[in-house]
């Protein structure tokens, strides 16, 4: 059967559209963290983080089908859901960052920053980390330093090492790395500087979280974005996957940080799985921005999508998810650091509330990542029922995402099975 | 109210978020092809094609809503839908085109088409028409030539003049209308050529519905593309606007020519207002491009929105909305060349299924555009309880375009509405 369905697919989706797992799996329905195969097993949810709320919430679906059975219309005509979203939604956020654009995905949002943001300054210069992917469309794929094909060669975008405070370039130490990938930077604003294309902005995850969930040296943003602005540039936080509560202690994960950024972009998790993303941004970015780019998006901001969206802070907010974030986060980050003492596999633990990275090593002593073992790892952990996936630049790094109402008893189960695959590998 | 509503608007999304009309309306519930505002009154809606099964349509929202109940999950899992609905849609291109990817908007198809055609082709130069709008994004803005900044300056895409049977250039007669409009495509190859760009594609709307539903003259489709693959390049059609069978005898617009496209782009009316859009293309472009260019989009291709897209389908096969969309636009159309005899206003009058553009002039002679009066019109009809809008190089073209339900009887009150306008108009 699914070797049917996996010929069919390749017949009409092509033989290179991303799947998971060795043996992939044939997903029929969710509920909360729980997710069901055709054969009818069920599989503990720990790695998707867009159906943040837990898989088909009745109350987002609820919001859905009841604006969707009233009205599900452009933009142009007037309508109060968008303007109760908005409002909702910037109230979050630092009292400067008080417009929003809406889009459908998270690429469209790092779409229209990128117009912004060189629109506002005159510059086309961008600073990304090498290892990040920030979406699908040509300007953003260029974002891609080091593995996406527009990437290479791109004259305007210049990739910098993630801030790894794990695994440190050679010759520099804990003390030194946060002067070393500050100066990092500073580099890039003068290689941007030198091909004459200007400095528009740095654009990073704060979470570093497609780079492997990085723990950055404490000082690396603040003094990253300063040196930024000092050539002229702006401060792109994507929070498309460390926003919406994910991190526990704030909304936003740029929040651990003194920076307030200039342009903030949304997605994954902000629809529960409905299309639904954006901008989050600075009225005097946004007003001559908007005067002469013409932007106009058929579909976002539909008040289908804003009841969604809308639902889903509902749902945050009165279901104590982020309080949760915090316990639950802490909860699995004590067994995952007692798991840490009794497998010499795992080299590094890293939490940020319900976001947790597990860097897997095959020797201690020179930290060299296990790439092969997170394969393994992976896909013996969903034989057991528990799905995760791996991430980092050796894609060697367990991530672990799970929906928001993951709670102790879920992080047992992970736990458990987590330690009998790595205690399985370490004797063999 | 609405001052209040607008008040708030503009703190949220700022002043330059587009609105239609000089007093903006509310809309708050719709069916069919009515909408109701906020004050209880109810519009006929000649205007939106994404509802394009008509508002809030039952059997669509049972689909959106069933599927949301069950599951809604990115497509690194296998999925029985997305199969189901691919295979179905496919089935409707020619044999050649049997492959889709999907995306959320017509954006996101526009991009994805271009990152394909140029990853292919091993070049950059696009060919479009000025006067098109293909989309938001950067590389997608840098195709709309003559008003969006991107396109400014902008290398590697060349505007040709749309091909306007109606109002020709200076020089050019019904007879020489196609050789001059190929012979612009022909340098447009030069150009992008000495320029080092090569050629990878022309991207057309077959409709040239944004430069105003224009009647090209009958043989520049087919010669154009012929002389661009003659230069090594693609066939892209932007079917966001023709597609789905709003031109009544066919599903995709380009099916009026010979022609067969390389890539499709889809968009607006496949998810009746969910957002949902993709490329059709054919499978040695989709295989190889897939291979290196790494393309993954987190919502796209989600079972709610394949199911969605599925009954689409549905609707416009069970409820016959193509044959309806020739036999009310031929109804519409023959009301409108009518009132273009009792008016002077209305220079040409252009129809394809239920798709309507009006031109209106101020001097039958010189066939001087009329902007203002387009304008006016819009708005008394609005007034009147009609939705119709404006487009065309001098927003001239009343733009008529209602969803596909509409009936002689709807388009007998469009008819009734806009002869007193015109005339009211035309005697002062």
């Amino acid at each position: 059967m699914a070797g049917e369905l996996l010929q069919r697919r390749h017949r009409l989706l092509g033989q290179h559209a991303p799947l998971f797992y060795e043996e992939p799996l044939e997903i029929v329905s969710g509920e909360g963290v729980w997710l069901t195969s055709a054969d009818g097993r069920r599989y503990l949810d720990v790695y998707n983080n867009v159906p943040s709320c837990g898989h088909c919430h009745p109350h987002i679906i609820a919001a859905l089908t009841g604006q969707a059975s009233r009205l599900n219309v452009h933009t142009r005509y007037l309508h109060n859901t968008i303007l109760d979203y908005v409002e909702r939604l910037t109230a979050l956020f630092d009292p400067s960052l008080d417009m929003a654009m809406l889009t459908c995905s998270g690429s469209e949002a790092n779409e229209l920053a990128l117009r912004m943001v060189r629109h506002m300054t005159g510059h086309q210069g961008i600073i990304v980390t090498d290892g990040a992917y920030h979406g699908n469309t040509e300007a953003v794929a260029e974002l891609g330093t080091g593995f996406m094909p527009e990437a290479e060669g791109c004259q305007r975008v210049v990739g910098i090492p993630a801030p790894d405070s794990y695994r440190l370039p050679p010759g520099v130490t804990t003390e030194t790395a946060e002067d070393y990938y500050v100066a990092q930077v500073e580099s890039a604003i003068e290689t941007l500087q030198s091909r004459g294309m200007g400095v528009a902005g740095i654009l990073l995850c704060p979470e570093f979280a497609n780079e492997g969930l990085l723990n950055a040296p404490e000082g690396f943003i603040d003094r990253a974005v300063a040196a930024v602005r000092a050539a002229g540039g702006l401060y792109i936080a994507d929070e498309v996957q460390g926003g919406f509560g994910r991190t526990g202690h704030h909304w936003w994960s740029h929040q651990q940080h003194e920076s307030v950024p200039d342009v903030v972009t949304l997605g994954k998790p902000m629809g529960n799985g409905h299309p639904l993303a954006g901008i989050i941004a600075r009225r005097d970015l946004v007003e001559p921005f908007s005067a002469t780019a013409m932007y106009f998006n058929t579909f976002a901001g539909n008040p289908v999508s804003c009841a969604v969206g809308m639902a889903v802070l509902d749902v945050i907010e009165q279901e104590g998810l982020m309080a949760n974030a915090v316990s639950t986060g802490a909860h699995v980050k004590a067994g995952l650091d007692k798991l840490a003492l009794a497998s010499t596999a795992i080299g590094d633990v890293r939490q940020k509330g319900l976001f947790f990275g597990v860097e897997l090593i095959s020797d201690p002593a020179t930290r060299a990542p296990d790439t092969r073992l997170a394969k393994q790892v992976v896909n013996q952990l969903k034989d057991r029922g528990v799905l995760i996936s791996s991430i980092g630049q050796h894609n060697n790094v367990l991530k672990m995402r799970p929906p928001l109402p993951f709670g102790p008893e879920h992080g047992d189960i992970l736990l458990a099975a987590l330690g009998e695959v790595l205690l399985e590998t370490d004797t063999p």
